[in-house]
């Protein structure tokens, strides 16, 4: 049984704690959070789970193995870092930190302490994701020409980052995992309409190999967009989360493109349509998935799926992403 | 009665010979392509109409008054200044031209003779944006705040030109009227994976005021996109031409800042959502409205609507957006 | 304080017990259920509340107030008729009775010892009805042409009753309290293709004055549908409860008719295309006002909205229906 | 060459002559309206080709090989009968004829003057319904359980034949030609708000063995519907005309009824979901396999397609259903 301490319950925390709640070979021991009012809700809901407004107590509890951190981003590297240093377990929510540096911090302490480090990038554990990373591995779209997300919506702003690092981790993760190379160089532009944080923006990935992505996320929708294209040689996927059934449909289209010397008037470039399937995907919730993981992940003494480098990698994509925002979409080397 | 020539009855021609040969007080005289094929479907088609290859033999026809260009975009030039020249009033399909130069020069020689310089901004016709244009302009959406346009689709690959010069001119001309204003930069990034022609691009266009514009174009989606998002302070817009009605709904929602000194962690930015309109549009065929106004035009001695500047204003877009382009995004001033 | 006794903790009971575990001036004192593994559940989330495989033990509790009926249709009648003779408040989940005679002994029951009888017409109570029901009242539609609902999925046969006691008692209630009309016939056609309850079916009701009303609902469809069409003579309703946040839709379009005794060939029929509205909806869950609605009832001592004349009204349709359907659709009189 | 007459020039008339007019192997020769100035559209279109106001004339000109109808339901019969007469092939705008009476003389008289009797079912000709009658033969739908259309939308009311003789025929040729069955009973229930013609009506129609067909046609809705279900042991289809690109979609999804004689209030149906393909469709256009089928079944002097009988048994279904209509939904034996 692996004893867990939570620390933040506000927007995501009583999801985190509901789900290893009901998660096999898991125990929630202790809530942490600023908020007296919100630690009465935890127990009201779970009279037998402990609060604590304490971090300290809550880090040195020699009954707890794994701490779950799901505070703004601002304070996750000193909450990780100590949690790691008295040796317990980390889940750390996306993003993983607010700077390169401290999340490769995060990662050397985890290694010396021998400990679990891993990121909740929940798309990663949709049926949605699994099936495309599927697609792509079995080689079914063939060579990947681009890949565009769009993530917009109205009534979500943040008051501590901006739309960039609350929104883009998703589609960042999506990208890494999906596309599984290592990008050139990134650029940004974006724009703030109350105060000083950006609630709209468009980042651009440079990959090597004629491989492009783009996404847009954005605060101040009228409608809410959720939907990635991933364009391939042999095949294509239109990705819609707001599809209630069928979010991922796979087009067997694409383009040759024929070598014609003798009359360059001509069409060179031919298409192709063919059927469109939507696979039946897994329905398994995703927190459900991510929560077996962690706890699978440290009674079997391995990396997670989702782990410190995997955080790492969206990290630095966040403050490159970020760095060219303040230069007004000056391309940054990654 | 207006008497015109036609110059390409390729894609376009084609539908610009059928709707002028339907206006009142144009008639169509003599259409010229290179390919005799082509003209033989003319011949078929419109017996009473002249057909010839030679352009010279058109445009130097007496009794023609005005003409009307549809080519590839890199013979706009020669063949409009040989026209007004001979003092034709002259209509150019979209692009206007290659070049700014050339674009400025048209508008001169134009003024110079005092006939009509008109450009096929067709979308501008549409009920859908002369029904945007007359909310914004009644102020119903406050205070704009960006534009986003997304045009995608597989299938209409060019050969003279990247996607940006085939399908953002439509973007740009209707962000042009929209707006309004005059913008400070672009910038673009594309990927060619046929060729040289870029055939995905993303252009960013940043105006003064915190307004910013977004354009994605792209011949290698395997659905067909056509949705422009425009936000503003009080009333936001989704326009999408793939809808067969209900094309531009009209959100009352909008975002307030208030300005919390006490309490900056509290909830600073309120969010309002409220109805939904779809208001009924005009459903006159938008190339319709484009003909007459074109005969108008000359008839009444006076600008058209989509002039010779409104043309010159995308061309200069365009021309930046390639530099752009050509430097991997690098941001361009306009 | 209103207390609560519960019977029936199969699907829908847990969401009643939750709604009104949240709601200010009840008190949730007890579970019935003849399954122990649900208790186990009930005790598991709710560790205050009782549990009880008793129902004379529930219903004979002094400390209850009120009884709360979520099982079977067969059983609701010998159940509400015990709670209502120990002089407790009522709430029966839809449909009511299995039979027309049982309702009414309960209504006549409940008046005797002046208790609240209730029944949970749940969408009723959404803020998409609501809307449509002022919308109604207003005048907007005109004179109403008919009421067309069409409730249809996979995947969720009952063993006990067949489709259209099962779905066709939301359709029912809805148009029982939108329309506000005195049905004059019913008549029902449907097919069973496992055992003996039909899984689909159309009833049709017919109301004076050229109203017409038609249900499809089916459990065998491989997609969910939930939307119905409402036709006035002034405006139309699409009421689609699978959009996410664009339910009802107001179409500003209608049809009149002109008399033309010269020419009966010419068109004498115009149609009028407007505006359509999406209005903002009251979004607060339909439950949470159901059980205040209970509660308030009681407390003030007078009917609730969804009463058991409410409840008749849709029992005796759903009996004449099953009539009908016995007969292959005979036309039969209500 | 077959030489063509067309009679009838008002809304499909103009449709079946273009077409015609470039099909290989067929010449259009003359044209007959009762209205003068719809022959002036004829002349101005097509100057070749004759015109007349006098049916006798074009149905005994010996230079024409085969008629073409497409006027009111009402004068079929004799116009057709006079063409047969004369020894003209014939094509038949859908329905057929106004009773079953008169379809069963014309197709006597065909058979007696060894003439192509052809019925334009042109919905048959799609690429839609042809793939939705290939997947049911080669048996991927299983048993049908029931064929669902609806079809509906505001604005085209006819003066001369009620909803279910103006859209009905679509549906009932589909529902024949892909279910290939032959119905036992049928029931139609209507009203009508404008005159004595029904502009709403609801059909049902009973095959042998558990098989359910349902047509809702609808003159008087806000939105344009145009879906049909149609519901297998194995699969289930959803064939939605309004989709611009994915008009059939396979759901491979289906119901199993398992015998459970121990514990009959245990799950005896077990549901099963897995992907959904939306085959490619040829897109030609229907008119035109119609037209070029027309020509080929005189050539090749056999039966057409969609022959007098397939015509017979839909005016068998459209009599009976207005039969049926008349006594409120009395069911009519077929």
């Amino acid at each position: 049984m692996i004893n867990l301490g939570f620390v933040g319950y506000g927007y995501w925390g009583p999801n985190l704690v509901r789900n290893f709640y009901a998660t096999v070979g898991a125990a929630v021991k202790k809530v942490c959070d600023c908020s007296l009012q919100r630690l009465e809700t935890v127990k009201a809901t779970y009279p037998s789970v402990d609060i604590t407004q304490d971090y300290e107590e809550l880090v040195k509890d020699p009954n707890i193995d794994a701490v779950v951190i799901s505070t703004p981003v601002s304070t996750h590297f000193s909450l990780a870092k100590k949690a790691l240093e008295e040796g317990k377990h980390l889940l750390l929510e996306k993003p993983m930190t607010a700077t390169v540096k401290e999340a490769e911090e995060l990662i050397g302490l985890a290694q010396r302490k021998q400990k679990v480090l891993m990121v909740d990038h929940i798309f990663l554990y949709t049926g949605a994701v699994r099936k495309i990373k599927k697609v792509i591995e079995d080689g079914e779209l063939g060579n990947i020409y681009y890949f565009d997300s769009v993530r917009v919506n109205l009534g979500l702003f943040q008051h501590d980052v901006n739309v960039i690092w609350d929104l883009a981790p998703h589609d960042l993760s999506i990208m890494d995992y999906l596309l599984a190379k290592k990008p050139e160089a990134i650029s940004a532009v974006g724009i703030s309409h109350f105060g000083n944080l950006e609630n709209i923006a468009y980042i651009t990935v440079q990959f090597p190999d004629n491989l492009l992505a783009h996404i847009h996320v954005n605060w101040l929708a009228p409608v809410k967009i959720r939907r990635t294209l991933i364009g391939g040689s042999k095949k294509m996927v239109v990705y819609d989360d707001n599809e209630p059934s069928e979010k991922v449909k796979i087009y067997d289209c694409g383009v040759t493109c024929i070598e014609n010397k003798e009359d360059v008037y001509q069409m060179l470039v031919q298409y192709r349509t063919g059927d469109m399937l939507a696979p039946k995907l897994d329905t398994t919730e995703a927190l459900k998935l991510m929560s077996k993981e962690f706890i699978d992940s440290i009674n079997q003494n391995r990396k997670p799926f989702t782990d410190g480098e995997a955080g790492l990698r969206v990290t630095r994509l966040l403050e490159a992403a970020n760095e060219s925002l303040k230069e007004k979409g000056r391309v940054v080397k990654v």
